[in-house]
């Protein structure tokens, strides 16, 4: 898959129901979206203070976050952490801080890690295994993949790069089984909040890495790149770690309920996480048509029309609606 | 006053109260902070409708507040527009969009508009007046300026810019009887939102620019740069015309009272918004102690000892106490 060159204008994301709703016109309102990875049972925000939302915010309390990041991701300390609006944007901002390289970005995957590297000048080959990155300066990979799931090991990912920067999405690492990497100076770490919290449209994402990378990051976002109420939903709820395990548990139950109602209807689950799960059918464009016409929007892949993605449905009604059509 | 080189660790920026709280231990609770310039009496935003935080902002979200944006700032319509988290991270990408050029920036201003031009390489020099602005191929100004509140005329920037490109920063014109400044090939407009409507937190802020230059600047960000919070609350207030001449009325006359407080304490207002005034005194060093020590944040300028710029009280008490301290 070549992402090489990709613009903005040409990357279809999940979320967009207003696109939904185009291919489908009569469908049953409102829209089930299932078409993103994010967590559909929330963290419960506590009331939010009216000053969060009125003065900019401080640098203690930024300092708070960025404490509160690295005890949660396993990070050495606050100066290895850089807080954006979003991973997005530090996906974008990464590799033009970086000198011109010959990057390795394990695929497919999300579509912006490449897209962003070869609009920075970048020479970039998508490659379906870090085994095959020989030669790369920098090595991207998001584990657990998106929409596979395929999981990477730090260890094997540096082996892989051979000396070379890892850089490492873990944009869904939060709720699974898998092991923490330590951001160093040949590894950066990519944390998504919005997606384990089911708070996406806060914006608040995190880069690891080495202090004066961090910094560097930071400083080309420049002072207040992130708000008040995503630094005090950050500051909430990244400690909780009772939270995250039980909505690890309780996610997974659906991801496991979700599999068996794909198998049910003809799916071969070939992977995903505790909060999307991607599925081969015998005929992926007819679901998704019939999905569709009953206002459940899921996403499909244009390199490869056999496969259907779901993100977990919100509450009873919805899981009702997506079972009558998976049967 | 050169600010070439200057990072963001060496600027001073005001709303920082903790660093208020090193500086005055001994300070009453609360705190009042009077050293920014914005907006104490915030748009009463409606309450949140809970998609805008969990879900990402879809296009279509984006594509409404761009409407009134456009609508609100006089641009000729939304694909003039670019949507950001705050002006800041736009004062930030426009420099490394543009050609290496000749850049003169009006001031003393804003330290960061000349502090992002020399970082992206291009070549800064501070000027008093516009028309100094000779063989600029960039024109930078701040209309009303802060922390002066000298107003440039779009026109007078346009002729001194003598067919380069004029960058107006209009961060405090919503509440001003200034003429808006229209976007075109040779003029981009920063317009401020968390200001104006006292949500500084939110971070949400425009540049209003020709198409091509627009659809840059917010590919640079990438897509869900601005949080659903924000897109709310600007497609509820930016369309309210009404609040804003009231809320014009009203600061113009604690701005009026502010002043008549400043002369009473033997200063000189040499000038400000409806947001804040700026004053010179005999003693400024040992008022900004005065105010310290009652728990009264204002700001002060490195390279203007004799001057203090004061943002407007949010109640009656801290009108009194302010009242207690210039006398």
């Amino acid at each position: 898959m070549a992402d090489g060159g990709i613009t903005h204008d040409t990357i279809v994301h999940g979320g967009d129901l207003d696109a939904a709703r185009r291919l489908f016109p009569g469908a049953p309102e409102p829209w089930i979206d299932l078409s993103t990875g994010i967590n559909p049972v929330p963290y419960p925000l506590p009331p939010l203070i009216a000053s969060a939302l009125h003065r900019l915010p401080s640098p203690g309390d930024l300092a708070r976050l960025k404490a509160a990041a690295a005890a949660a991701y396993g990070a050495p300390g606050p100066d290895h952490v850089a807080a954006a609006p979003g991973t997005q944007i530090l996906i974008e901002t990464l590799p033009r801080l970086l000198p011109r390289s010959r990057v390795a970005v394990v695929g497919p995957t999300y579509a912006e890690h490449a897209a962003a590297w070869t609009r920075s000048g970048h020479a970039v080959r998508m490659v379906a295994d870090p085994a095959e990155a020989e030669g790369a300066e920098v090595l991207v990979a998001v584990s657990p993949n998106n929409p596979d799931g395929r999981v990477f090991s730090p260890a094997a990912l540096a082996r892989a790069a051979g000396g070379g920067l890892v850089v490492l999405d873990q944009a869904f690492a939060d709720l699974e089984p898998v092991e923490a990497a330590t951001p160093g100076p040949a590894f950066v770490i990519l944390r998504s909040f919005g997606k384990t919290y089911g708070l996406a449209g806060l914006r608040l994402g995190f880069a690891l890495a080495e202090p004066a990378l961090a910094r560097r990051l930071e400083s080309a976002l420049g002072p207040w790149a992130v708000s008040g109420p995503a630094i005090a939903a950050g500051c909430a709820a990244l400690p909780d770690a009772e939270w995250r395990r039980e909505a690890a548990a309780a996610r997974g139950q659906d991801a496991a309920r979700l599999d068996r109602m794909i198998a049910r209807a003809g799916g071969r689950v070939v992977g995903g996480t505790a909060l999307f799960r991607t599925a081969d059918f015998p005929d992926a464009p007819g679901l998704y048509r019939a999905l569709g016409e009953a206002g459940i929007y899921v996403r499909r892949f244009p390199g490869a029309p056999e496969r259907l993605r779901f993100g977990l449905p919100p509450d009873k009604a919805a899981w009702c609606r997506l079972s009558r059509v998976l049967r």
